[in-house]
């Protein structure tokens, strides 16, 4: 009887959440607030093929499950994100940019195969988001727009206090909402995208490409000091940018400009009540924030403004993970109270009241 | 008890739609299958205050119910598409800009003082969307942005079949994308808004700055046949673009093109299975239509384009009043069929199922 006890209370405390990376699998051991017990991180080994990936994974739940004196049936369930557009209902990735063969991968069957308890798979980028609501910065916020500044930038979106997926899972390209039609190609293959502008990718992109201009033009022994931008870090880019540099001022004081014109859109398009900043990027702070503040609450429709927070994302980098995990707290947790009015009052969506 | 059967035949067959403007009320009497039966313009003498327009809204319903022989208890219901954010939750205008003194006006109380039957207020644009999805181009389609292009540009989101109406009842601002940060003035006092280059007043705005400039130049004889564009209908105008006329050219071909790449961002972000183009601006029809789906089948992600339909509404001139009708639907036919699973299919919202 003890011991039952003990699994039950473990049942509704422990999740785990995996992050799928096309270089790196995340998993944790995530306890009922959304804290990390157990942390691992491995190569994803991408090259080996799908199976051998969830095998990877599988041996890390595994490992993890034994480091903590756990048993499968202990863990309430497996949140997974993975990258690229996710069939969330039926737990299927449709595909993924950074792993190659992972095509129409039922993901969700695979795991229950050798976990019999529930399993949730999700795009990565909705998975921040929700981690962001349920454990994080949003909690008890039913509107908001999550963005994950990276080396590209994707998105989350929370509508009604639920994940948005659109007509074909894809729905959260914030980073090709197109913000100068004549800016510079993005990895899309289109032009000006808000990726080319202010994503990790994009700054670097722009600086090698000014410095290759600098280099073919005689008589630029002055910037031969700056060849080393290249190889430098993103935050040593943004300090010297503050610092006045003159080949990075400009590329870096545009990346954020043009984040707050595409946060200004997606404000007036669907008057959030949170925007939320994850990512690389993001570890800028509020030295990013501050600006970026700035030119949305001057820039964005005053009837949209009285309740819009414009915040940093509170999980950091293991927004993955948290927010994988999260994604088994929708019906166990979150909903029921929703469904009985609390604590997130009463849905938005009329059918659902 | 015949009687008694033609009123309820009745009332689940005829409902009344209401577009109210700033410059002129709108009242149709619209039957179970979107079809207008009698329909009512009159000025909205908003100079003459609040209740005064009100009091003109009654008596044109008392005089559609009258001209058709009906009594208020054999109508469905009274759906009323107002300008501004609307709480349609508990049907109060919180603001209408060309409607002087409505303020937090609980329209849907006051009606319903007036008429005891069921009474719906949404905003306009929401309104018109919402009659495209439950009588016009989009039956079944449940992830929808529709965009009316008149003097301004505004619009109407449908996600996971419901109206989307966002933190504040403000959602749908899509004229206030801004497409270009350093591109014209727009009357919101912002520079580069989608409204400022693709609205008839900012395609206007634009040609009469043009003509204001050649005008103070010297040697301006050979323009002097174009000083009456600034009085032509805005066909013209487009018709004129299509001939080559140097003045007007480059503005219609850059307004048709931020549109477009509007609609780009709009895809990328939302995923919706269609985007309707409805209001002065979408009269012309395909000549519009064509280069649009061009630049957003070319621009948006492959990802987003497999089930996308770009389409002008069909409802035209009576979205409006069809719009503010269909509104009683939302409940009585469309709900209900969809909570059974049909016609729509599964809600995609998880709480829902």
């Amino acid at each position: 009887m003890h011991l039952a006890e003990n699994i039950d209370k473990k049942k509704s405390k422990w999740t785990i959440g995996v992050d799928l990376g096309g270089t790196k699998i995340s998993v944790g051991l995530i306890n009922e607030t959304g804290k990390i017990e157990q942390y691992l991180k491995i190569p994803t080994q991408a090259e080996q093929g799908q199976k051998e990936t969830i095998n990877r994974i599988k041996q890390s739940i595994y490992q993890i499950i034994e480091l903590n004196n756990l048993k499968i049936g202990g863990i309430a369930g497996i949140g997974i994100g993975a990258p690229g557009p996710v069939d969330y209902q039926r737990g299927i990735v449709h595909c993924a940019p950074n792993l190659p063969g992972w095509t129409e991968v039922p993901l969700a069957d695979i795991m229950r195969k050798e976990f019999p308890i529930p399993i949730k798979v999700e795009n990565d980028a909705n998975a921040a988001a929700w981690g962001e609501k349920i454990f994080g910065v949003a909690r008890g916020i039913d509107e908001l727009v999550c963005l994950t500044l990276g080396t590209g930038i994707g998105g989350g979106l929370i509508l009604c206090g639920e994940i948005y997926h659109g007509k074909n899972f894809v729905a959260g390209e914030i980073g090709h909402m197109v913000v100068n039609k004549i800016g510079p190609r993005c990895n899309c293959g289109k032009n000006g995208c808000l990726e080319a502008y202010s994503s990790a990718a994009g700054i670097r992109d722009r600086i090698s490409k000014r410095i290759a201009s600098l280099k073919s033009q005689p008589d630029n022994q002055k910037f031969l000091n700056i060849y080393n931008l290249e190889n430098i870090g993103l935050a040593q880019i943004f300090e010297l940018a503050r610092q006045g540099n003159m080949i990075v001022k400009d590329i870096v004081e545009e990346a954020i400009e043009y984040l707050g014109i595409a946060i200004i859109s997606l404000v007036n398009i669907l008057n959030p009540e949170m925007v939320i900043l994850l990512g690389g990027i993001a570890n800028e702070g509020e030295k990013l924030l501050n600006p970026i503040k700035e030119i949305v609450f001057q820039g964005a429709m005053s009837s949209h403004l009285p309740d819009l927070k414009i915040v940093l994302g509170k999980l950091g980098v293991f927004a993955g993970v948290i927010g994988a995990a999260a994604l088994l707290w929708e019906h166990q947790k979150y909903y029921t109270l929703n469904k009985k009015g609390g604590p997130h009052g009463q849905s938005c969506f009329k059918e659902c009241d």
